[in-house]
This record gives C-alpha cells, sequence and structure tokens, in this order.
C-alpha cells in the first residue's frame, strides 16, 4: 500500500480471507468477460472515497465502482435508511401506494425542475432506457430511434441496440434503430478545427439524417447528456440546444440518458441544467441512489404523462419502486443536499482535478486530451500526440495494474483513463490521486 | 377488518397515515396501469403472510405481492442479512470477486444440481431472460427463439417479445421471435380431450412450427416451467420432457424460466425437478431472495459456459451480483433449507389448498377449473361451465374488491383468481383464506 494516512476501517474477515472470496468466485459468471481468466481483485469493504479487500489492503477508488458511488461507500445516513425500512417492509408490489416511494418521487421532481409530473422507477438505467423508448414510440405513434455511435445506454433489448459501441453488435436483435455522429473534437468524423465547427457540423449531420431518416419516422432522439464510458465527450456549447430544437420541430422527443452524468457526477444535479435545454424525458440510475440498491427510472414530463392518463402504459416490473430502493434514493438525496455533495464535485472539479490533470497533460505526452467537468474526466492516452493514436491496449493494462499496486482503484475504458471519483472526495484525496496518476504515467 | 387472530405489529406511522402516502403516490408514474386512476390500497408493513397499512388494516396475503415473497414477508433472518451486509458493503463492481457473490452462486448451484456451471446474476428476471436468449444465441450461432403465447418473460426488449400475452403487442420492436400454443386442457387449442392427448397435440404443434421456421434457424425454446401469470398451466405429464427431445434432436437450447414457479412456489426447489427435465439455462428472480433487493440471474450450463471460456461475453450491468442482494440470497436460501419452508409449500398445497379449492369448486359453478400445486394455484372463473365463458371483467372486479374488504389481498389476471400465498402459510392461514374465498364467491 502506497497511500498513507488512509484511515483503516475493520474488515469482517471470513476464514480464508481473500483466497476463500477468490475460490467462491469461480462459480459466478462474470459480466463483460471472458470466463476463463480467473478474477484477482477482490472487494470487501469501503467507506468514502476508499475500497479495501479483505487482507485490509486499501485503494483510493477513482472509478466509483461503475461510475455510480456518487455519495462514496457507505455513507452512514443512507446505510441507516435501508436497514430501517429493511426492518419495516423491504418488497412490496408496485400496484400499492407506499409512502417512501412517493417521497423519492417527490425529491425527484423537485431537483428536475419544472414540466415533469411522475417518475417511473425501474431497476436500473438498460430497463430506464427501455421504458423511455417505449413512451417515446407510444406518445408519438412513430418507430425508429435515434442515439449516437458513441454512447452506451444499457444492455438489455431496446437499450444495447441504442447504445453505439461495440457492444451493440453481437445483440442487434431489436429494430428501428438508427446511429449518428456526435460531437468529438478531438477525434472529429466531421473535419471540424473548432467547437463552434464541430457543434454546427454535428448538429448539420443530425438534421440530415433526421430528414433522410423521414422525420416522422422519428420518436426520439435518445443521448447521454455527456456520453460517459465513450469518453466523457461534454457537447461543445449549443449542442444539445440545436438537438432540442430539431426535436421540437418535427414533434420528435428529446430522451437525455443521465445514467452516468446526473446526481452530482458533472457537478450539477442534471448535466442538462447546465446545457440550457429541457428533454421530454430524462433516464437515471447509478448516482440516485450511489448504487446502494438497484435503481433507476424514468423523469416523465407532463405531455407524455397526460399521454397515458386514461391509457394503460404497457410497461411495469415486479421490484418497481422497491422500499429498499426508495429508502436509499431519499436518504442518499437529502444527505447530498444537506451536504452539499454536488457543491463539492463541482468545486473540486474547477479547483482541484481540472488543473491538476490540465498540469499532468503538459508534463506527459501520452496525455492527448483532458476532458470533463466535476468528478468526471477523461485522459486520451496516445501513442503520438501528432497522430493522435491511441495507446496500445497492452500498455494501457500495465498503467492500470501499475495504478492498482499503487493503491488507486482506476477506471480505464479502452485508451483512456476516466478519472471518475465519488462526488464527496475531497481536495487533499483527489491531490493524493493525482499524485499517484502522475507516478504512474512517469513510469510508463 | 374482518380476520381475527392476526398479531398486530407495530407501523411506524408518518404524518398523515395512509392519506398522507395516497398523496404522495400522485408523483410516482405506474406500471402497467392508466396515471388518472388514483391509487386507493396502502400497503406499509407486513410479517410472515400478513401485511397491512399505516392506519393498521391488515390482509392475509394470497398474491405475495407480484408472486415473489416465497419466504414471507419480514424474515428475520434475511432482515438481520441485509442489515449487516448494508453495514460493510453496499455496492461493488461486477468486475470484481466479493465474498458473498460467490456464496449465493454456489448456494443456487447447489439447488440447480448436476450439469451447471455458472451463474449470471441480473437485477430481475427480464434481464435474466435477456441475457439467457444472448447465451443462447451466440453458443448456437443461430437468431430465432419459440416461446409460448400463453407466457409472461419480462418487460424488457426481448422478454416481452418472447412473451406470449397481450403485454407483448404494443412493444413489438425486437425480431427473431415465433410463438406456439402450450398445452392447455381446459381451453385446447388441439381440439383435445385427454391430457395425454393435449401433450401429445401440444408436441406435435410444435415440432411442426419448428420444422416449418427451420431448425437450424432456431437458438432457443424458452418456457416458462409452469406458465405463471398465463393462469399457472402445469404442464401435462411428458410434455417439457417432451420439448427437450425436440431440443436436443435439433441443437435447440431449452430455457425454462422459473422466475414464478422456482424457489418453492411449486412446492420445489425448481419446477422442473418434478418433470424429470435437464434444461441448458435457467432463469430466476423472485423466490431466489423473495425479492428483499431486486435480483435475478441465469443457471448455465457447462457447454455454454464453455463457448464464453475464452471468448468476452457480451452482456452485463452495473448491480451484477449487488451485495445486498447477494447477501438476500445466501440468507433466503439457508432460512428456506432450514426451517423446510419448501416442504411446507408443498405439503400445504397437497394437504390444504389443493382439496380445499377443489370443495369450493364442488360448491361454486363460477369455478371453471382448479389448477396447480404447492402453493401455486389459479380458479378459472367462468360465467358458464358448460361453454367456459370468462366471467366479465366487472365481476371479477368486483370480487376482488369483495375479498380486500373481507381482509384478503388477493392475486387476480383477466378471468382468474391465483392463490399464490408465500410458502410459509400455515395450514390454519391457508384455511383462513379459502374461507373468505368461499364467502366472497358466495356473495357474487
Amino acid at each position: 500500500m502506497a497511500v498513507e494516512g488512509v484511515p483503516v476501517e475493520p474488515v469482517g474477515l471470513g476464514a480464508g480471507g481473500d483466497a476463500r472470496a477468490r475460490d467462491l468466485d469461480r462459480h459466478v459468471f462474470h459480466s463483460w468477460s471472458a470466463q476463463a481468466t480467473p478474477v484477482d481483485f477482490v472487494l470487501a469493504g469501503g467507506s468514502g472515497s476508499w475500497v479495501w479487500n479483505e487482507a485490509g489492503e486499501r485503494w483510493l477508488d477513482f472509478s466509483s465502482q461503475l461510475v455510480n458511488t456518487n455519495i462514496g461507500h457507505q455513507h452512514p445516513r443512507v446505510v441507516a435508511a435501508i436497514q430501517e425500512q429493511a426492518a419495516t417492509l423491504t418488497t412490496v408490489a408496485p400496484s400499492a401506494a407506499h409512502r417512501v416511494r412517493g417521497e423519492a418521487a417527490e425529491a425527484i421532481l423537485d431537483l428536475a425542475g419544472p414540466g415533469f409530473d411522475g417518475v417511473f422507477f425501474t431497476n436500473g438505467g438498460a430497463d430506464a432506457n427501455e421504458n423511455a423508448i417505449r413512451m417515446a414510440r407510444l406518445h408519438t405513434g412513430r418507430d425508429k430511434v435515434v442515439s449516437h455511435y458513441r454512447s452506451y445506454h444499457g444492455n438489455t433489448g431496446a437499450a444495447v441496440v441504442a447504445t453505439g459501441d461495440w457492444r451493440r453488435v453481437p445483440n442487434e436483435y431489436a429494430r428501428g434503430h438508427v446511429h449518428v455522429f456526435g460531437p468529438h473534437l478531438y477525434r472529429s468524423e466531421f473535419w471540424a478545427s473548432t467547437p463552434e465547427q464541430e457543434c454546427e457540423r454535428a448538429l448539420h449531420h443530425l438534421r440530415r439524417v433526421v430528414e433522410s431518416e423521414g422525420a416522422d419516422s422519428i420518436a426520439a432522439v435518445l443521448l447521454e447528456t455527456i456520453p460517459g464510458t465513450a469518453g466523457v465527450l461534454v457537447p461543445p456549447p449549443g449542442y444539445l440546444r440545436g438537438v432540442a430544437e430539431i426535436c421540437r420541430r418535427h414533434g420528435i422527443l428529446l430522451i437525455l440518458d443521465e445514467v452516468m452524468a446526473g446526481f452530482g457526477r458533472a457537478g450539477s444535479w442534471f448535466a442538462h441544467h447546465d446545457e440550457d435545454v429541457v428533454p421530454d424525458l430524462v433516464t437515471f440510475a447509478k448516482g440516485v441512489n450511489s448504487g446502494y440498491v438497484p435503481a433507476g427510472g424514468v423523469i416523465v414530463s407532463a405531455p407524455v404523462r397526460a399521454t397515458f392518463a386514461g391509457r394503460v402504459f404497457p410497461g411495469g416490473l415486479t421490484y418497481s419502486g422497491h422500499p429498499l430502493a426508495m429508502a436509499a434514493i431519499v436518504a442518499t438525496l437529502a444527505a447530498m443536499r444537506e451536504e452539499d455533495v454536488v457543491g463539492n464535485a463541482r468545486a473540486v472539479g474547477e479547483q482541484v482535478l481540472g488543473p491538476g490533470l490540465a498540469d499532468l497533460a503538459a508534463r506527459h505526452d501520452v496525455i492527448g486530451e483532458v476532458r470533463g467537468r466535476g468528478v468526471f474526466w477523461a485522459l486520451e492516452l496516445v501513442a503520438d500526440r501528432a497522430t493522435r493514436e491511441p495507446l496500445p491496449a497492452a500498455v494501457v493494462g500495465a498503467l492500470k495494474a501499475d495504478l492498482l499496486r499503487r493503491g488507486l482503484l482506476p477506471f480505464v475504458a479502452e485508451n483512456r483513463l476516466h478519472v471518475v471519483p465519488p462526488c464527496v472526495i475531497t481536495p487533499d484525496e483527489a491531490r493524493t490521486g493525482l499524485t499517484i496518476v502522475d507516478a504512474a504515467l512517469g513510469a510508463l
């Protein structure tokens, strides 16, 4: 362990410790993996921005697991709320009214701002997008959904085909999906050289695809407000307003996927609040309760809700509005408000991560670009700054292993190191992490 | 409240009680509902086979909510396990090894029996079926999925199109799905008059569809072992063996959906254990932890796992193997084993519900047929026994309201009353429930 000054908390060790955990893991069929590769990395506990294994080795969590523990690990107020709800009622059918479900919906609507009139709860981000797509199709009576190639929207039927990256390709069993390129100046698809040009050309491209597909055939444009796993692709100013304008002109619904960008990650409650745009549907998961209990959902605008006022909404799930998930949402949002967790994320981004990562880029040629805001950043790692050729996978893998050895848990995607710590990270912890990244990049 | 002798437990009343819960509920967009209809029924707590609202009114839960609280409400051991895990680690990325996830997978594999070699965890039954379909398609290199018209497999992209009932129709955006009629002698699609004939003809029908679609184009046959919401359609002896034989002959995978039928509901750990058939993939959710924390998954046979030994499985989700869900699974399965909850379900079915429902049918002409086993029963309600014309929806709705007034929470689907209490229901409680049903049918 290379990190000093970290509080060690007791770990509930079972017989055999990490070796036993690794052995038991052979029974688990893992996400996004070849199953013959054993999982070596064990986690057993965490607190705030730190995680540890059963042996007590600790890591600064610069991944927030899958970019979900916005409030940090084991926030006592959220843990207590889950425990209290567990003692009262763990599960209830979606058809009954249940107090904490209404409270969770009310708290989310308060944050979403005017124009929204209901929350449909799901188990995660994928089924949130499934249901938003369903609502858009039934509201408009149209079929097609337009999304970005550089995007991730989840792994079920429609969500995975809305997804733009390679994960869509072996799963392409849903129809009605069309993909466009979004703005990404560093790897522009539009031969652009300024953010303004990239924005204008990306909007032109979208407009031409919409016209060519037939605007009347398009139910929704579904975009991550800031595409996350695709590389924290902060849109140029005006892009989302331009998309909203195209949608409005053609009666197309705008669905913004805030699963990763929302609830503090980008330094605001919803990333689209910084973009001066009002979508028709907003999907969420992850940060809404930091994944303490699986939950996601759709925030529904008044006109869409009105469509289903007298008509049965043909969607649902057993655990919609699950009591434990709802209790975790209510406690998470209250704690985040009172502790100004979102303000902290914004300040750490502006004062520590932004300048710190820029400084790293100034000193390490391997960094081709730094993008982000709040606690939502990506370093584009390149073999050659001039050609922007991505750093080879083997080198990225070695960097990841070195970061782990140095006591930092990284989030790596393709040739990028994403810097996505909990929103509660302190300036000192953020600096500690940057020091580790600096050392690992220096050792490359 | 019509029911005597029920222990009243304290309810954590908030200001305003049920009225406040109803008021807050206006913020919730509800599953399978027209949103303008306010939700009047409030739930606030439960214990064993009983639930109550904030005012302390109690109901005997003959629904198990959405047929998921197999171990009953608020089992102390499961609640404690959730609380303890919440105190240790609430969330962890799927890519790390985590002890309780391995323990949950091991416990499920122990119950599944030989031939299975891994558990992929999801958030519920829908994404369990999504991932089973994905595995089957990639394992076989084929496209089509055959399922029953009278079925429900969940509400995301592929799962809802595999579904046979009306819920599929407004959501039919996935391709590659083919439907067949399964056996259901009471409403036979095959002009059959005996179970043997229904079985033989249903298999003939399946065989002809498989041949006509092209057996080499079919990745999987996906069936609920006992179709649940479709009416507890217990298959005639030999049907599932016959399906398995057709699958084996053509290299088609057999996926059995045990989301509702499994983990004690039908009086055994897996309903297919009573059918002498070994599927390639088994999907589960609900009873595995009684829905105390959202969870589902796929039990994977050794050959399918081998397909993904050296090849990346292109599926995953943030909350796969969620610690709270896993802790709830481990505690639920241990408690069910030690308390012989499955044996209780079987015995209550054989000794109380089976004979008791047959007695009701003998005395109430409105019951056209009684089907089921364990704590998994349906009463087919008819306007006319000779024509088998379903009881009109308004009358079924009145029956449901009357049962609620009499202190029983029913599960109603179309023209059927499903009798699906928790697996822990005592013989006396089951008799209490039958007495209420008897009175309500008498008052029709």
